[in-house]
């Protein structure tokens, strides 16, 4: 009944929003600068429709005339119409700093219609959680990436506090693309309320659905835990999938076990032509849907 | 074998450092300039008889004339004589920028004698740990705190290459000290070699054991965890403890149970006189020992 009302609201409230929009009485951005911002997951709703399921990782950037971060933004500036979303991670926060360059990538982005993601990995105690949250959010991230494996009370609860007073997002990991995932979100674990074993990924979508997550992160690599996840998960909290091309994942076995965001990185921002191959990655992801 | 014959050649580089020393030939800081870096574990050894267990964690510093950069340098410089190694974590790094902020901190902070710990909390993919190990140690810092949930394969291993490739430390995470730590660090995890349940912080333990790390770290908050952590580590690998004080950890219960190290934050930072509470608690450190 909950669920039936929340996307009956959401439903409503994106067919005003399109409405709005065709009426051209407010954009994207100027709906942002008023402070009525829609939600993240509104936001990538929307753009899931219009622009294709391909969020950029902008982390790696070849060398090249120009500084860092005028490097980063070309590549975003080519990029842009074939993704939905822009995600950042420490590759560019580190070495640009959170308040001077990263923040003009993100206000780049905004401007060009994406939301920004903060692939942050949150896993520190409470305190400093909702420090690191506020950071991002404060620099106009969207959303962040948090990970359940810290638990909720004194842990992920004041993230998830933070996000929804300021209309922003919670992606949880739930399992991810490299090769040791099987460590530790492969390992069967004791369910406290069932006494059985499971594994580690099933508990972390199940706190996914629980604590209302915006999204969760299954690696491309892994296309039946994608499709064990989905089964947990329905359409209630969209996948998003990393490790397409540079870390072997296939778009077609991540769309078809139940992926509905597709990370894609190196495969794009090293390629001789970002924009063609961005665009060939979400014309591909098109023909799935 | 390998263990007691790594164990007296540290004995034996200890001695001939402090021989140096006594010589007034060479300072751990000209020993530094010169490129001849003492690895991350003997500076914390010989910093820990010198100057007591108790590392400060620059997190939250109180408001007050100056910015926060100055603010900061300002409570290093007053606690300094009472501590034996600086810890940062997102707190300072997100507002401040590595590059600019973060590297005056940890330069005024080796010029002081001190160690610099970052508290990053690694748990992303391999290729990205490597980037944000890499990104820190460039800005000086001596040590970085991992997550070993994410594995060695593709996880860790980089980052543990990186440190030893330059000199620097890895203190892993065992069990925080927040309340929902037992949901992940607690939990029971089957063990595959065994096919038998233990608790994840066991399972983190052996394998900062295996890893060879710097440290572990185990919340000051849960005195019997340390006490079986050490037990497993023994003088292999030391005990960091968090949450003391503000979080309620107590050092004596933490200091019985084997915790080798100290760190304390709010208690130093936002008392009335950070100094004071700096060398109290290193004095009541000292009479434990």
């Amino acid at each position: 009944m909950v669920h039936d009302y929340r996307r009956s609201a959401v439903s409503l409230m994106m067919k005003l929003h399109r409405e709005k929009r065709r009426k051209s009485l407010i954009s994207a951005e100027r709906l942002r600068r008023s402070g009525l911002a829609l939600s993240f997951r509104l936001k990538m709703e929307e753009n899931g429709k219009d622009k294709g399921p391909i969020v950029l990782a902008l982390d790696r950037i070849p060398e090249g005339s120009g500084d860092l971060l005028s490097r980063s933004i070309a590549i975003l500036e080519k990029v842009h119409p074939y993704v939905c979303a822009l995600k950042l991670n420490r590759h560019l926060v580190l070495p640009l700093g959170l308040f001077s360059g990263i923040r003009r990538i993100v206000d780049k982005a905004h401007n060009l219609g994406l939301p920004v993601i903060m692939d942050c990995k949150i896993n520190d105690v409470g305190y400093t959680n909702r420090v690191i949250a506020e950071n991002y959010f404060n620099a106009g991230f969207d959303a962040v990436i948090a990970n359940p494996f810290v638990g909720w009370e004194e842990g992920l609860q004041p993230v998830f506090e933070t996000a929804r007073r300021l209309d922003k997002g919670v992606i949880l990991l739930v399992y991810m693309s490299h090769k040791a995932a099987s460590e530790g979100y492969g390992q069967k674990v004791l369910d406290r309320e069932t006494n059985k074993l499971k594994p580690q990924y099933v508990v972390f979508a199940e706190k996914a659905l629980a604590w209302k997550a915006d999204g969760a992160v299954v690696g491309a690599t892994y296309p039946s835990k994608i499709r064990e996840v989905h089964e947990i998960l329905g359409a209630k909290v969209p996948i998003y999938s990393p490790g397409i091309g540079a870390q072997g994942g296939d778009l077609k076995a991540a769309s078809e076990a139940g992926s509905k965001y597709f990370i894609i990185g190196r495969s794009i921002t090293l390629a001789d032509n970002p924009a063609e191959a961005a665009k060939a990655f979400r014309e591909a992801a098109k023909r799935l849907m």
